[in-house]
């Protein structure tokens, strides 16, 4: 279960309670603040709050007094030119706070990005709830041969099969054991004979996939940094969920950022200076093949595919 | 002049324009949104965005669904309980953002702070105002005798009026010579005989009270830290003044915050090791001097004033 | 075992390959480069690198020319200094790098230090050992009642036999299926019929006591803020080990910040206003109580104690 | 004047006392160190410390043990992977100091790559000496049209000479001013009735071509953050010179990286969603023009011109 129904009042009660502001507004984005997105089994992502908008953007880059008097046409054409120059401060400008709950080894990736503040549930000061990952068998998939850390052809039902119950079991003998070994005096199974394990203990057994959470709160320009990675194909399965889903937010939040994201990062291509001599001399009719293109196989597998030079 | 007539009137425009929004939102601080607080003779500090407030903390402190459900004595007692032991990343959650002008050796100073968002006005791009700060009389001290890097005894008044004068022709003179230089087409005086210095040359003549302005973004901790070492009595008067300001601003936006950052930073005292001896041994009695501390002169100073030793 | 054979040989190469450097040289630190100090059950740390000593905070400090002409009573002083009215930069200028090998939940508290570089072993790219932790008897401890999240009472005998019993099966059975549901080619008991599951998947299902290990570089003032929240009391036992073994190092590397670090950091205590109000009172005389001092609870018993009011 | 005799002895007194470490040395980046590679009319930039070569970033990226066991040329190729799929980590391994002399404008620009150590010199504190930025005629160029923040066409030889008259005579001037604010007691033409102003207000009158120095210390890849920005065509020319002073430190210290750094990011080009499907269609015979590309006119221009196609 995603979220319980006390949860759910809470996130209600908080949605009910609007109030008056002289800050930019986004009434797309407040359309679903607070409201949890499922991602996983179990886990969700939600905005629970958010500073800035587009045309904060636009403002800082120009350092202007109000909200700016531009046509939009030339906020849209600033904002691309930023992003294509690779200009940073302006992006920073905006503010945006998640509450995501997700696995431990989700969390672990996702926690390599130190641009941006994180409080994270304590497993020391509380106990952790029996929740943990079980991939759908469609996403159980055997090692990359090509790409040496990533997936490739799913298992069949059998091996699939096998490996979530094994999971499964584990997952769940190793909750129940931590239950045990905590010994919690407020939870069945007490046994007032035995002084239970200390939390920041008790926990060591978990596996990897147990649920945590955490409030995680960045800035656009780092978010955008984080979705180039995390959105992209390479990434793991468990954190491009959660990465497709900012990205939907993003696109609720300021959209012609969004729309300059896709066309000069997510749909951007990168070319070597060995590529641009090897595109010059196609365009100048001298149609390259691996061998003469003066670049190793992954990065003309890359380009070839990209450029339709196959 | 602080703001033009023309900015005054996009404040006022900014400050008609309310919305509703489901975010935290503090009265308080809304009521001086966008308003320029003057400061120096041409600077000013104003709120331009702001994201969180005092339960933002507790929220993030307790990683909790909803807006708190707790007393509010409790969430002052949290609060309280992080500042002290040094907490950081529930500050971290709220987050501001100002626009401030100021002199650039002010602007010099403050950018040395290097967790915070910046865009600055550009004097490659845009031609500067012909505004540079000149101290009130009062202001103009002597080097201090104890503090290597402090002001001392405010100058006699012919001594004081000569630095005036000296600072007033120097900077009136080099902005003539800039305006000349940049020799540009829209402004008087234009030459159409020369081609006139680029900006990011022209410049370069300015001196260092000449005001620039920035959007400067940062999150409650980093700007509590900013706050602890420059509305320190030992900071420069010039950039006090702008800290002495966010400072009410931090009263009027997060007062429990405030309260807490008072209490253990601002009025707190660190007792070194050998300090904390010296303390011990004057409780049972034995009361200290300078020679029987064991700490040096200026430590000495610091800690008998603090504690009425002298 | 902290590190195979194989590792010990390239340790042992590394040691014999000295070369001549202009750069400052810290000999008690090269005594122990690359050598790998044991911690806890398999974990380990040890110096791969480093740059600057005591004099490079100096240096910076006085933005000099040379490696300094003062006498080295003036450069202790001048640290002490620095350290005393919290300067920052001055001891970003050394910086050292580590190797450690350490159980995952370690390293999930050890990463929320953001201002440091890290390259972890991956998981998706490689197989992890056969390796977990596995506290002594003596560690494993209930709950502590006074603090929410440290231990308090060891456990008795038994409990603490159960307890063992149940980590190390657990940690045993969830890596034999690791290694089971990879099925990696070159492993005993490969099974040919089966794909064998991604290690980015197979990994989940492995405990947080499993260990990892990762390359942590780090400069002085970020390391001295890590020592002091993890080096301190009540800092997790399995952190601890780590930063008592790093502060160790600070003492071989930079003597004399690592005096002003215990004498004006770990040594210290901070008072807040109200505290440094009861203390006056104290001293001049009027003995404070907890009621009539104005701390709560938690703060008079940590100052009483240290300041002997009890 | 660059530096000072008393300076010039201190560096070779630097320069002549080696030692021998464990750490990894780069004889090529120890021919220069400490040297002051002059740079601008008063400045240098010159390393002060280093720390990691080539096969750190290779050592991290694997998580190994020793120096590195593979052949060059693999190590070569993954350092070339790890540049093109934007890796930032291995990078930050290595980690170097300089020690910069520049005017205050160019700090100012340069100052604003946060992610790295600063140590200025504090005219707070000191006295600053008089040397101040004067730019060769051959630098002094009108206002650049196609670009609002660049240089066009260099000034004629009578608006050079009076441009150069006037930032010659206003920086004595106002250091002349200086000075005698100051009114220093060890300073010729000290006048014992005046008390002379603070240190900290009288140079607010110095203009942004005055010289000042700070120690800077930065990892490679925030080095190479800030070397493809600066040491750009479009960056102001005063920085770009340390920027290439650096580029050549780079070459010295870490070939490999700076190989893949000018394949990779300097000679790159990044291809917008939009210019990749210009470019599908230029090789599928059909040749594209500005009309018929869907890039704005400033897109269209630098990807023509990279790619041959004007």
């Amino acid at each position: 279960m995603t979220i319980s129904s006390e949860q759910a009042r809470e996130i209600a009660a908080a949605r009910s309670e609007s109030t008056r502001t002289l800050r930019p507004t986004v009434p797309l984005l407040e359309e679903i603040m607070f409201e949890a997105t499922p991602i996983l089994d179990h886990g969700f992502l939600r905005v629970v709050d958010y500073m800035g908008d587009d045309n904060a953007v636009v403002q800082a880059a120009r350092v202007s007094y109000g909200r700016g008097t531009r046509r939009v046409s030339e906020d849209a054409g600033l904002i691309r030119y930023l992003m294509r120059h690779w200009h940073t401060t302006p992006f920073e400008m905006c503010e945006i706070k998640f509450h995501a709950k997700l696995p431990i080894f989700v969390a672990r990736q996702w926690i390599r990005h130190r641009t941006a503040s994180v409080n994270e549930y304590s497993a020391r000061y509380s106990v952790l709830d029996r929740e943990f990952y079980l991939p759908e068998p469609e996403h159980l998939a055997s090692q990359a041969t090509g790409n040496r850390q990533g997936r490739g052809n799913v298992l069949g039902k059998d091996e699939a099969q096998d490996v979530l119950r094994i999971l499964t079991e584990d997952a769940n003998r190793t909750y129940d054991h931590y239950t045990a070994m905590l010994n919690e005096p407020d939870q069945p199974g007490h046994d007032p004979d035995r002084a239970g394990l200390s939390r920041e203990l008790a926990r060591i057994g978990l596996s990897l996939s147990t649920y945590t959470q955490f409030y995680w709160k960045v800035d656009l320009h780092n978010l955008l940094g984080f979705l180039r990675l995390r959105a992209d194909p390479h990434a793991q399965y468990e954190i491009r969920v959660y990465a497709e889903a900012m990205l939907d937010v993003v696109r609720r939040w300021v959209p012609t950022t969004y729309e300059a994201f896709l066309e000069y990062r997510l749909g951007s291509l990168s070319l070597s200076a060995t590529a641009i001599e090897m595109v010059r001399r196609a365009l100048a009719g001298e149609m390259p093949t691996f061998e003469t293109s003066g670049l190793n196989r992954r990065e003309w597998d890359e380009v070839a595919d990209r450029l339709g030079l196959a």
